[in-house]
């Protein structure tokens, strides 16, 4: 067992049978989703489901609610890691990427326009899961996330490769490419869980986990070990993404400023240990467990019972104590 | 003035002076959404919006409507245009085409991240100006319609090349492709509009008029001419897509069951031109005819005002009649 599968099973355990119960019947859900939607999404998308993650989005959506009302929190749920899925299998097209998580992608075993065209078809279906719940609100939380994670994606694009990315335009973009649906996961969580009046706190809350969790994969880009976060270290760095590690960096190895189109594989791992030289990891690092302790203190902000408390910080903490 | 400029003139005349307000409020929405969201989008998505189109789907909503609730109506109108943006933002990254209504592609433009991620962009706002309506029905009526667009790329993917596509599997995924967000125009008209228990009818009278689109435009892609069409014939040959015409000529010269893919351009106009020759093209477009048929038969059991019928047999008259 991994770290981060530890962290998950305190977690689970902190969440009690409950926990465990609304995650069981949101995979049965997701599993209706993909097959109920015609061949070409059931082969698409089965395989992608029955590949797993974390299902994190869908934990905050059950540890910010007070458990009642089950349909529409495992809709929420449902819908907040369909809305994922569509990104993950639209990045990979954009990657070109062969595998993930080990299996071939949509991209690798339908081509581009199979993996395009499931990614909105589960994008769809993420809002049709929240339409189901009767709620506006929640399907403008979702919108709302929905776009902010389209602006990050544009806006990592547009920063591709520049020299003068400062550290608050990085976090503005991992606060849309990544925080903000966390943010929304939590503000589900409270709007169904009947919590309505702690959405902003727990949305707070699921903010600065996201960044966290944001800016810890980017150290771990860097870092590696390549055998633990399976894929080679420098991937951003092969596209231009500009990351924390490289923007701190920087400032203390000025050639670092020059990055451009057409490194090798090895030229991006020989640019990480040069990155990782400056010392410039431990500050990232810093950062990431600065949004952990903000987490925290929204969370103080907040009356929650002790075991529901102790399980959102356990994954406020696991966030950033992956392969740790 | 072509014959499509000379039916919408028609259409806005019968429409009168409350049809082009509400379309005018429609494209300063439509602006509005575009300026709002972050430079990349404003860049990306203001050329495209400007290029225009004929605002078919929020004519639709207008006319289906009894007139009251402008704020409804407009959002509804602003959802369904933007969603059919996004499917042409990603339909023009998937074809790589240069160039759209005579204007470079965000895909031309931007390149493939960035026309994916604005096609992202773009439908998550149609839902976010969905929801801004509190109306939970029209989100579910959106995200039906979504999945459907979804679900017929997919169809046509998985039956590109085919020998085997029967009428039946053309005509459903004519349906899933593009006439269902015909019928949620329409039923989002009725439903804002002060019209919900006309939603039924007014839907399936938007069904037939997308159903007899799509054919019209699968004729117009053998028929040409290309100068008026805009683009050279035979392009759905070229990606293996068997439409009406191919179907019903296949049943009277079996050599043209043979579609292999590596078809060059002159190939491919040669092929329309045997098509042709088989009489297809008007047995299809006999076809469309039908539907517009149904179509008006949709509203013969609808009490409406008699210029608001003569809007809607316009538009439905209007979609065959394109290139006439």
């Amino acid at each position: 067992m991994n770290t981060t599968q530890a962290q998950l099973g305190a977690v689970l355990a902190a969440g009690g049978p409950e926990l465990a119960r609304l995650l069981e019947r949101t995979e049965t859900r997701l599993a209706e989703v993909a097959e109920g939607h015609g061949p070409e999404l059931a082969r698409h998308a089965t395989a992608t489901l029955s590949a797993g993650g974390k299902r994190l989005r869908p934990m905050l959506v059950f540890l910010c609610a007070n458990g009642d009302r089950d349909e529409r929190l495992v809709a929420a749920a449902a819908a907040v890691e369909l809305l994922h899925m569509a990104t993950l299998v639209h990045d990979d097209v954009l990657d070109s990427a062969p595998l993930r998580r080990g299996r071939p992608t949509v991209f690798a075993e339908g081509g581009r326009l199979a993996a395009t065209t499931t990614g909105d078809l589960l994008f769809s279906r993420a809002f049709a899961e929240l339409a189901s719940t009767g709620s506006p609100d929640a399907v403008g939380a979702l919108s709302e996330a929905s776009s902010a994670l389209a602006r990050g994606e544009l806006m990592q694009r547009a920063d591709a490769w520049r020299p003068d990315v400062t550290r608050e335009r990085y976090l503005e973009r991992c606060r849309l490419k990544t925080a903000s649906l966390f943010a929304a996961s939590c503000r589900l969580g409270a709007l169904f869980g009947g919590r309505p009046a702690m959405a902003d706190p727990l949305g707070s809350f699921g903010e600065a986990v996201g960044l966290a969790f944001q800016m810890l994969d980017d150290v771990l880009d860097v870092s590696g070990p390549a055998e633990r976060t399976g894929k080679p270290r420098g991937t951003d760095l092969l596209d231009g993404t500009v990351t924390l590690p490289l923007i701190l960096a920087r400032a203390r190895d000025p050639a670092l400023l020059e990055l451009r189109p057409g490194l090798t594989a090895e030229q991006a791992e020989a640019l990480c240990d040069r990155i990782a030289a400056t010392g410039s990891l431990e500050a990232a690092r810093a950062g990431a467990f600065e949004h952990v302790a903000r987490a925290k203190q929204s969370l103080a902000r907040i009356d929650l019972p002790p075991q529901r408390r102790e399980a959102l910080e356990l994954v406020a903490d696991g966030v950033v104590e992956r392969y740790a």
